[in-house]
């Protein structure tokens, strides 16, 4: 609908190279039926899962287990109006194999503070969107809306 | 659980002051039955509502005007590990009334780049939470997960 509006859509592997730059992003869930949102630091999967690592006893565990959830990160420069947004979509799940739990304790995120009893959780890539703003008088937010137009 | 993870709960008027810093905060809704999330600038009204400024023909008016949503925003110092989080959580709608339109088109947030027609969402501000990380040894994210447990 605003083709010059100063976005540019993102690949799928681009969108994965430049949420592996950041440290943290935020989870999208439902809790208690309504929308919720939580920061978390996270690291990427080599196949572009996004993993977290929390306390197995947490909220956030009970939340997103089994659910289909958002994980969002961006890098925005308010100044320049310009930046990126990545949204990986997809099931989450606690990761249960003791295999791959091993595994993720040598290479998935660590905590900033451990929990007495740790767990990873794994958010499938099935979907990975994302987009660069181009600064200059370009927007952001406004028109990160208006683009769905 | 964890009374010493680094955590401090802001309250209601914390909350408001840190959020009315940051000029781009992230909104929380469901589309196709989805959690999704959107970078979006922002300003805080006088009693705490966000408001968002887009096209009116957006899928994001689509998609929130009516339901309840969460509105994220934070600042977070990942070397440092401290920072802040806070969430506004209410029903969001557009604003129809023609003498707050007017209202907000003088005080409510500019659009980065206009759209042909644009409208103003209203997300009320029912429920206000937040919490600030205090850095140092304490985490973020993993903890803020382990703090719900």
């Amino acid at each position: 609908m605003y083709p010059n509006d100063g976005f540019r859509e993102l690949g799928r592997q681009e969108c994965l190279r430049l949420m592996a730059k950041v440290p943290v992003g935020r989870i999208v869930f439902t809790r208690l039926a309504l929308p919720a949102v939580l920061p978390v630091n996270f690291r990427l999967d080599a196949d572009g899962a996004v993993l977290l690592r929390t306390a197995a006893a947490s909220e956030l565990v009970r939340a997103v287990d089994g659910a289909v959830v958002a994980f969002e990160a961006d890098d925005v420069d308010a100044a320049r109006q310009a930046g990126w947004s990545v949204v990986v979509t997809g099931p989450a799940a606690v990761v249960t194999d003791p295999a791959e739990h091993a595994r993720l304790s040598r290479t998935g995120p660590v905590a900033w503070v451990p929990a007495p009893r740790e767990v990873f959780v794994r958010i499938e890539p099935e979907l990975v969107t994302g987009r660069e703003l181009v600064g200059g008088r370009t927007l952001y937010g406004v028109n990160l809306a208006a683009k769905d137009g």
